[in-house]
């Protein structure tokens, strides 16, 4: 290694252009970029790349003679990022990788093969890009007991009920201008979805609890029924609406879930605006801490892979989720605890309509805290109403919800999000 | 070392009974607590030490053959944790500690010790508490060039001014209420003057830039002069003020300040409540990142101490600043770059007292960007008048307050507050 480690980078996008330049910059000290590889050699990609060896197959990396150290940022959970990672470490080189839809799929797989190996599997970029929230958890925490960790891990998202909120437009318009700017994609659904976010929420439930990432036991719902009408109902009640990753344990078991939640205006997660993410962590004995910043983008993306590199340049890779991996147990999956939900729905303004949704609420044991009622156009036949409800078992809401369903007095679906409790 | 990392711990106050009960609790794996010293042996801490060894003098600690690695809770910048540290350091075992006021004092003597051992000194509980500041700055960015850190790193200040701002008390007020819970100390004076953020930030300059930490070139005002009044002029310009420390790189080199700032409403660090703490970073390619969490207190610095003695337990030492400690510079301090201040002056109540004052100010180059004044009761002789300035060389800036300090239609000294740039 001539005491350097030598460095084969697969996919210069945005993200690979930008870390292949701060590698030959000397940006980490004690590597050399020695080979990469992408689709079009000829693109114009202001780099450099004269001292660089070019190969024309991914998987060539992982069997290079003048590659130590693998970093992946084709993407895709498919078959060239795939077979390039798991060569690498099947042949004991570590990986760098930024793919989290990837590991969210393959995790223990790869955590199988990096520890019989001993190669390293770091991926610092794949959850909220420039946020240091696998180095906190793994590192930083390690002495802790992790509690709760609560995030806004999808920028598009984020962008799009921001710009609801200080703005006042519709989604539809909040999406277009999102993918305007750059902060959608032209096909958002992963994002919109909030199955981006689940699969970084897997990511970091393998990490804080010991668990086997599995998005198929997380809750997902995505922000695509949200409304102006809803922010501005959320403002009423002094609160934001922010799509929330949670995992945290609970008495019955570990608690995952992906929504669009009411956040109290004061809490730091209400605060993050536009294309940021944040991740609020609860541990003992630290108490709470909050991280934010970027969540995407070449720059930060980058400034997480870099720290990978960094760490494995000094020989400091870690296990994948800080432990061995076939200790990991499948999450007991618990049901969201007993809490607030905030419920909209669309009342026919005639007698007795509200009367009859009220009785089927507290037929179901869902009793109300809140109610709001808007009348803003006379010839509205059906009306917005939205109830805030006390504290209760998401099986009794369910059961409410099913039973709404069946009332003709309201029009199409009731939308309910949980409230986020501090 | 039989497999596992043998500790010994000296200093049994809040932070080393937390760290004590945690380590024989088995919080951090690989390693085992086999010494402790502290004042009083016959104390009741609630902690079973019959496993561990009990030794009179700190130093013994460093000496003993069933210690591999040095905990320091002591505190103090004289001479049993100094000696414990330095012996430790010089007989090659490493130490992790929560002594900034030590560290801001010897940090480049003590790195030399540790690099010509070979030894590690950890201290991510030295700044900011829980929040891994110290693992941030230098692992998570790594390949950044950090351009600004700005931190409210003293929770004692942080939460006189948040409890002056939420019921409008005056400081004297806030102060004792801080001291009643536990949120400030009976002498205050380090906290209240600065002088501990100025100690962390000597520490984060290092990290951040490669100086040596030197308390004497950083600029350090106290929270002393800030009245009730204040509080409620900055709230009319959608303000606060936090004592904030600010390290940052600008053409002339490197500007190093501890003072209360004006600091805008929508800013993170304006969100920052009570006795919270919490750091900002500038750096390419990562853009802004912040972390917010608690910033003293058992629970918070025995969390960061856990942190440091897992980092090496696993042998993952890093150098005190990172780098080299004989390759890093005096710093080549400058001034406060061209910016906005927060002026407030009592003016006399008569005819040409503000046109003087303007006059002043006009002629020394400070322009005026926005002025507030008030008459609460109708016999007082001198009005509060706040002005906040346009953008100003600080040369500028002390030589109008020089000037103004000779006007006689002014009553005592103006307040000069730098208005912090997001």
């Amino acid at each position: 290694m001539n005491g350097s480690l030598r460095i084969g980078l697969a996919g210069l996008g945005t993200v690979g252009v930008e870390v292949a330049g701060r590698l030959l910059d000397g940006a980490v000290p004690g590597v050399t970029l020695t080979a990469v590889c992408a689709r079009d050699k000829a693109r114009e990609r202001g780099l450099d790349l004269s001292a660089v060896r070019w190969v024309d197959q991914p998987v060539e990396l992982a069997e290079a003679g003048d590659v130590d150290l693998v970093v992946e940022l084709i993407g895709g959970t498919g078959a060239p990022a795939a077979t390039l990672i798991e060569t690498a470490l099947a042949a004991g080189k570590s990986v760098v990788t930024a793919n989290k839809a990837l590991l969210a799929d393959r995790a223990m797989q790869l955590a199988v093969v990096s520890e019989a190996s001993g190669a390293s599997l770091a991926y610092e970029a794949a959850v909220a890009g420039g946020i240091p929230v696998i180095k906190t958890l793994r590192e930083a925490l390690a002495g802790n007991k992790i509690s709760r960790v609560s995030g806004i891990l999808n920028g598009t998202c984020n962008f799009i009920l921001s710009q609801m909120e200080s703005s006042g437009v519709s989604f539809a318009t909040a999406l277009k201008d999102a993918q305007q700017r750059g902060f959608a994609e032209a096909e958002p659904d992963l994002d919109i979805s909030g199955m981006d976010a689940a699969q970084k929420l897997a990511l970091l439930a393998g990490l804080a609890f010991g668990v086997q990432p599995d998005v198929g036991q997380i809750s997902v719902t995505g922000i695509e029924a949200i409304t102006d009408q809803d922010i501005s109902f959320a403002d009423e009640f002094d609160s934001v609406i922010r799509l929330i990753a949670i995992a945290g344990e609970t008495p019955d078991g570990l608690v995952q879930c992906v929504a669009p939640m009411l956040v109290g205006r004061d809490h730091a997660l209400a605060q993050v605006k536009n294309e940021l993410n944040a991740v609020a962590l609860e541990a003992s004995p630290v108490g709470q801490l909050f991280l934010q910043g970027p969540g995407a983008g070449g720059g930060a993306t980058a400034s997480a892979v870099l720290a990978d590199i960094a760490d494995l340049a000094q020989g400091f890779g870690r296990p994948i989720f800080g432990t061995d991996a076939l200790s990991m147990e499948v999450a007991k999956t618990s049901d969201l605890p007993p809490q607030a939900w905030y419920l909209r729905l669309a009342l026919a303004d005639a007698p007795g309509s509200m009367a009859s949704v009220t009785q089927v609420l507290a037929q179901s044991g869902v009793s109300i805290e809140e109610v709001v009622q808007r009348s803003r156009n006379a010839d509205d036949t059906y009306l917005p109403v939205v109830f805030i409800t006390h504290k209760v078992d998401a099986k009794h809401l369910r059961a409410a919800l099913s039973s709404l369903a069946n009332q003709d007095t309201i029009r199409n679906q009731v939308l309910a999000l949980p409230v986020f409790e501090a």
